[in-house]
C-alpha cells in the first residue's frame, strides 16, 4: 500500500508551526471539485491571500521546495505526495504542477454593498459575464480582469462554474484579486449599476453597432458580456445603455469570449488613461 | 455488447452518396489523437474545407440531424454512435458536442513559399508562438487569427501541438482558415521574414517599452508571443525589431498568451484600418 512519501528535513526549517502529515491525508482523500486550487501560480497566490481560509495543502517535493515555506509559515497541515497519488487526488489528467489545495470559497460581497462601498467620486469598469460556462473562459477572463484593474466581476449565481480547480488555474491567481459577485438576476444587477451611476456597454457580435472608443469614455462603466454561443440574452441586452460589436476584418465574426473581454479591458484601460 | 446505433432514415436524402456504417467503425475504434477533429463548428468547418480529407465522421444523431448532410453530400463514411461509444472513441470528458471526424492533416506550404507567393506590394500581417505548447491557448490565438485576419500563423515544428482535438475545438473551426507553417528554427524564420519586408515585432511582459500604436504601422509586421511562462526566448527576442509590453494597471502583470495575442491582433487591423 502507498501513503504520502515521508517528507524530507530538509525542506523544513526547525520553527515551522506545521509539519507535513503523512498518514491522515493523501492517497484516498478527495477533494470536492468546487473546493480545490492547484496549478503553481494559482497555489501561490492563494497561499499570499490572508483572506483565504485554506484547509489542507499538497505539494509534490519539487513543488514543496517551491511553496511550502508560505504553506507551513501559515500553519497550514501540509501532505507531500508522489505523482500517481496526485492523479488520484485530482483525476488523472488535470495539470496540478504538484501543488493544490484544499480550500473555502473567499467571501464575496453583495453588489450593492460592493458599489455602496465605492467613494462617490471614483470612477470604476466592472464586468459581468451572461452565462458564460466554460470555465477556461471565465478564468481567462478573470486573469485578464486582474491585469486591467477591473473592479469586479459580475456572474449569474446559477450559470456560472466554481471559482476552483480548472477556473482557478485558468486565473492564474486571479480568483484571489477580483471580486467575483453572484447575482441571481443580471437585469436587476444592471438596474443596481445604473442606480449608481455606471453606463452598462454589451459587446455582442451580432450587434449592428460597431464599437468605437469614445463608448467607454464614462467615469464608471460595466462591461457586459454573453455565452459564446447564444451571445447575451435578451434581457439582459435590453438592459444595456448600449451593445456594441468589435470589429472583426477576417473570416470568423466571433471572438473567444476571454479574447473579446481582454480587448474591451485594453480599451477601457486605454480611455482611463488618457490615450 | 453494444454496437452503434442503426441510423435512422429519415436523416437521407435518397440520393446521398454515402450512408452510415453501422458495424466496421463505431465502439472501439480510437481516432489517433492527431488526427481527430471533434466540436460542432470545428466538424462543421473541416466539413466545409474541400482542402480537408476526411477518412470518417462520428456523429450522435443529434448532430447529424445538425451535419450529416454535409458529410455524406462529400461521400464521406459516416457512423452514428451513441454518447457511451463517443466516450469510449475520444475519452470520457472530451466536450465533442456529438461530433467527430477522423481527418489528415491540412498540407501546408513552407514559409519561404508562403511568402514568396505574396503579391509584392501586398502587405500583411503574420503571427509567431515561440514553443507555445498549450492546445487551448494556440486554439484560440488560432480563432483571433482568423477573426482579425492574420495571414498566417508561425510556429516552432518541435514544440507546437498537433493542429487537432483540443487546440482544434479551441479554434472553432479555424485551423481550416489561417495556415499554420511549422519551422525548424524560428530566429531563421524571422531572418527570412525580415527578407520579405516584415517588421517583426515582439510582445513580452518583460520588455522595457510600453507598446504605442505606431509600432504596427509597416506594410509587413509580423507579431511574435512566447510561452506563458518563460515568455519569449532570448535568440527569438534578438531576432525581433522590436520588443514590447501591452500595458496592463492591474495586479496581474502579465496576460494569458491567447489574450495578449488578441490585443496585438486587434490593434493590428486597427492600425490597418486607418483608425
Amino acid at each position: 500500500m502507498k501513503g504520502p512519501k515521508p517528507y524530507s528535513k530538509r525542506f523544513f526549517r526547525s520553527d515551522s508551526r506545521a509539519k507535513p502529515q503523512q498518514s491522515e491525508r493523501g492517497a484516498g482523500v478527495k477533494i470536492p471539485r468546487d473546493r480545490v486550487i492547484y496549478g503553481i501560480h494559482a497555489v501561490e497566490a492563494a497561499l499570499s491571500n490572508p483572506k483565504r481560509n485554506i484547509l489542507h495543502a499538497y505539494f509534490t517535493e519539487n513543488a514543496f521546495a517551491k511553496l511550502g515555506e508560505f504553506a507551513t509559515e501559515r500553519g497550514i497541515g501540509t501532505s507531500i505526495l508522489q505523482s500517481a497519488e496526485f492523479d488520484a487526488l485530482l483525476g488523472s489528467g488535470t495539470v496540478h504542477q504538484g501543488a493544490a489545495l484544499h480550500v473555502d470559497p473567499i467571501p464575496q460581497p453583495r453588489l450593492e454593498d460592493f458599489l455602496a462601498a465605492l467613494p462617490d467620486a471614483q470612477g470604476a469598469v466592472l464586468a459581468m459575464l451572461d452565462q458564460v460556462t466554460d470555465p477556461h473562459n471565465v478564468g481567462a477572463v478573470l486573469r485578464s480582469a486582474a491585469a486591467f484593474g477591473i473592479a469586479a466581476l459580475i456572474v449569474q449565481e446559477r450559470h456560472s462554474p466554481p471559482l476552483t480547480g480548472t477556473l482557478a488555474k485558468a486565473a492564474s491567481g486571479a480568483v484571489e484579486h477580483v471580486p467575483v459577485l453572484a447575482e441571481v438576476n443580471l437585469s436587476r444587477s444592471l438596474a443596481t449599476l445604473k442606480d449608481f451611476g455606471f453606463r452598462c456597454i454589451g459587446f455582442d457580435s451580432d450587434a449592428g453597432e460597431p464599437f468605437v472608443d469614445a463608448a467607454l469614455d464614462a467615469s464608471r462603466v460595466a462591461l457586459v458580456f454573453g455565452a459564446e454561443d447564444r451571445g447575451i440574452r435578451r434581457l439582459v441586452r435590453e438592459g444595456c445603455d448600449a451593445v456594441y460589436a468589435l470589429s472583426v476584418p477576417g473570416t470568423i465574426k466571433s471572438l473567444n469570449v476571454s479574447n473579446a473581454a481582454a480587448i474591451a479591458f485594453y480599451e477601457a484601460a486605454r480611455a482611463r488613461s488618457g490615450k
